[in-house]
C-alpha cells in the first residue's frame, strides 16, 4: 500500500551511493579533461522563462519541455529539457568575447517524453561547444573531444555516424521542392523508405536529374571512400553539395588519422536536428548497442535571437550512460571503524586521519552498530596505551 | 528588444566561468570531507510523484513545488524544492540497513517562491543526514559535521542559533491548548509579539502556572548559560520539557568543547519546521549578517509513509552562498597556447600536457586569436629543433 508513496514515475532514475560514486569520479574526470582543452566550466540554470528556452536550437524543443507559471510574474516558465541553447545563449549574452569561446556543462536536463530508446526522461547531460569558429579545425577540435571522451569512459568500438546537412538542403533546393515536399521527403528519408521515396519521386514533377540524385541520396551510406562515389552519383549537384561532400571528406580524413580505431559510417540521410543544424551532424555507437551514447554537430547563428549570431559547434552525451562503461573508477578506501569512546585523544586521531583522506565511521553511543564489520569497515581504531592506531579486522 | 530573451527569473542564477571553477571545487571539496566522515553521496531524482515529495517533511513544502502534469500516466509530478525528503525516502525504502545511515547530497532545488532574505528561488543544496540513530551521539556528528564544512568554508564568526521542539510542544499539551490555540500561539511566538502573546494569555482560560510558562517562554533566549535559568523558569513543567532541556544542555556544552570559536544562542522559541522536526533545531549565521546560512535538526520518524520510520538528524545548505565566503579555491592552472601548426608532433606533444593535467588552447585555422594573450594564456608552445616546448610569453 505504500507502493505508491515511492515509486519513481517512468524515465526518471535516481543513484543510491555505489552508483553516485562512479558517476562523481567520472564527472570530475571528464571535467578536468575538458579543462585541459580549454574548455571552461558554466552552470545555466534549471528553469528559464520559455522564451529565452525556446529559440533557434531550442524550437524543436517545445513538446519535450515542462512548463510552469512563474508566480512572480505569470510568465511561462520551462524546466531546460536540453542545456545546449542555454550555453549559446550565455556565449552570445554574458561572454562577449569576439574570440573563440570553449565551454562546457554538466546537469538533470527534464523531459516530458523520452528522446532515446533507454527511455531516461532526465540525462545527466554533459557536453562541449566551441563558438566563434566556422571552419573544420573547430568541428575536429569538438569532435576529437568527443571521441577522447568516448575513449576515456571506455566505450568499446566506437561507430561514428556522420553527415552534413547542406547535402540534402541544397539539393532539396536545387529540385525546387517547397517546403511541404522538403518536409514530406525529409519523413521519408528519416524512416529510410526507398518505396515510397521512389514512388513519391515518380509522382511528382521534378527536373529528372534532381530526382535521380534524390532518388539516390538514402543509397548513399557506408565506409568513407563512399564519399568518392557520392561525388560521382551527385555529380549534376551544385557547387553547396560539393563543397559539403569535400569538408566531410577532409573532416573524415582527419578523424581517421588521429582516431584509427574509431569505425566511420557516412550517411548522407544522418539529419538529426535538421532545424537548426548547418553543417556536419554526427551520432556515437558504442559495439553491441544500435542505441546512439552521443551526438553533436554545427548550429551556425544560433545566438541571433539573443542578439549576436556566432558560429557554433559541439556535442552532448549522458554521464549515466557513459558510466556504464567506465570501468576505471578509483576503488573506494578501506573505512576504519572508530569505537563510542569518549577520550578526547580519540577525536583528536580521527579529525587528523580524516584531514589526510581517510574514511572513519565513529560508533555512536547506543548504535546498533556493534563490530567493525556491522559498519562495513576493513580496519579500526585500537587504543595502544596512550594512542589509537589503525589495525586490520 | 532582445532583452526579454535572455533575462533570467527573479531568484533563478547562472554561474559563469569564474564562479562555476569556485563552485566546482568547493563541491569536490565539502563532498570529499562527507566522504571521510563515512557519508556516502547518493543523486535523488529532479522531479517525483507530488506522493512521494510532499509527505511527512514535505508537506510544508507543498505550496513551494512546480508542479506538472506527467504525460505518460496523467499523475502530477513535483519539481524538488527540498531534497531532505527524498534522501529520507532513499533511506526507507531503497537502502534498507537497521543500522545508522550516513548519507549526503548535492544538487539545484526550485521553489516557486524564495524562502530566505537572499530571494532565490534554486538553491544549491548541499547536505548531510544521518539515519538510524536516536541519541545526542548522532545530532551531535551531524553538527559537528556542519560547523565543520563552514569552517572549512572560512565563514566568518559563526552564531548557532539552537532550540527544542519539544519544549513549546510539551508545554502546549500540558496546558491544554487546542490544535487551533497551539497554531496562534505558535505565530505569535514566531513573531516574537511579546505584547500580543501576554493579551491572549490575558484572554485565554488556562491553568495559571501553565500560562505563566507560555508568557516566559519567547523571554528565554540568550547565551548557554541560559539553560539554567530555563530550567527554574519551566519548574513546573512536564518531564518531556525538562528532558529537553538537559538534552540541549549537554549537547551545548558537547559543542562549546570541540568548537570554542563558534558563538551559541538558546531560543526556545527557534521552531523552524515544528511540524517535522522532533528534537533539536538550529541555524547557522555568519558575522555581519541577519541571514541564515545553513540550518538543521532531528526529525524522527520520517520513513514512516515509505513503509519505515526511522530516527533521522540532519542540516542542508546553499554551494552559492558558501561559496561566497571561501577564499582558499586552487588557483586556476597557466593557460599555454598552441599555434594552429599541423606538426603531427605538435599534436603529440599537446596530447602528452594534456594528460598531465596542462590546459592547452589550441589556435584554429582562421582563428580571431593571433597571439597567445589574445587566448588568455601566460605560456605557449613554440618548435625548437624538432621539439616543442613551452616558454613563457
Amino acid at each position: 500500500m505504500t507502493d505508491q508513496y515511492w515509486a519513481l514515475p517512468d524515465g526518471i532514475s535516481e543513484a543510491l551511493p555505489e552508483e553516485s560514486w562512479r558517476l562523481e569520479n567520472l564527472r570530475r574526470h571528464l571535467l578536468d579533461i575538458y579543462a585541459t582543452w580549454g574548455y571552461q566550466m558554466v552552470m545555466p540554470p534549471l528553469v528559464e522563462y520559455m522564451q529565452s528556452l525556446n529559440t533557434g536550437i531550442g524550437s524543436n524543443l517545445d513538446l519535450q519541455t515542462f512548463k510552469v507559471t512563474d508566480q512572480l510574474t505569470g510568465r511561462t516558465l520551462g524546466i531546460r529539457a536540453d542545456m545546449t541553447p542555454q550555453i549559446a545563449r550565455i556565449d552570445a549574452h554574458k561572454l562577449k568575447t569576439e574570440h573563440p569561446n570553449r565551454l562546457c556543462y554538466i546537469g538533470s536536463v527534464l523531459r516530458t517524453r523520452a528522446f532515446n530508446e533507454d527511455g531516461s526522461r532526465s540525462p545527466l547531460q554533459v557536453g562541449a561547444e566551441l563558438f566563434g569558429h566556422a571552419g573544420e579545425d573547430s568541428d575536429f577540435e569538438v569532435l576529437a573531444l568527443l571521441l577522447t571522451t568516448l575513449k576515456q569512459c571506455q566505450v568499446p568500438q566506437i561507430t561514428l555516424d556522420i553527415g552534413h546537412v547542406n547535402i540534402f538542403r541544397s539539393l532539396a533546393a536545387q529540385a525546387g521542392l517547397t517546403a511541404q515536399q522538403e518536409k514530406i521527403f525529409f519523413d521519408m528519408l528519416e524512416r529510410k523508405s526507398l518505396p515510397d521515396i521512389d514512388a513519391w519521386l515518380a509522382a511528382t514533377k521534378l527536373p529528372a536529374a534532381e530526382a535521380e540524385m534524390l532518388r539516390q541520396l538514402p543509397r548513399l551510406y557506408g565506409k568513407p571512400d563512399l564519399l568518392e562515389q557520392a561525388s560521382l552519383v551527385l555529380a549534376a549537384a551544385n557547387p553547396e553539395v560539393q563543397a559539403a561532400l569535400a569538408y566531410l571528406a577532409s573532416l573524415v580524413a582527419r578523424i581517421q588519422q588521429e582516431f584509427p580505431d574509431c569505425r566511420i559510417h557516412v550517411d548522407l540521410t544522418e539529419l538529426s536536428g535538421y532545424d537548426y543544424h548547418t553543417g556536419i551532424v554526427y551520432a556515437a555507437y558504442a559495439q553491441g548497442s544500435g542505441r546512439e551514447i552521443a551526438r553533436g554537430g554545427r548550429y551556425d547563428g544560433i545566438g541571433k535571437i539573443f542578439g549576436r549570431a556566432r558560429p557554433a559547434t559541439g556535442f552532448s552525451t549522458d554521464l549515466r550512460v557513459l558510466t556504464r562503461y567506465w570501468q576505471a573508477q578509483a576503488p573506494q578506501p578501506t573505512k576504519i571503524f572508530a569505537p563510542a569512546d569518549t577520550d578526547p585523544c580519540l577525536s583528536q586521531t580521527i579529525q587528523q586521519l580524516r584531514a589526510q583522506g581517510q574514511w572513519i565511521i565513529r560508533q555512536l553511543q547506543g548504535d546498533t552498530v556493534k563490530t567493525p564489520q556491522d559498519a562495513g569497515c576493513g580496519q579500526q581504531l585500537i587504543k595502544h596505551g596512550n594512542e589509537w592506531i589503525i589495525t586490520e579486522v
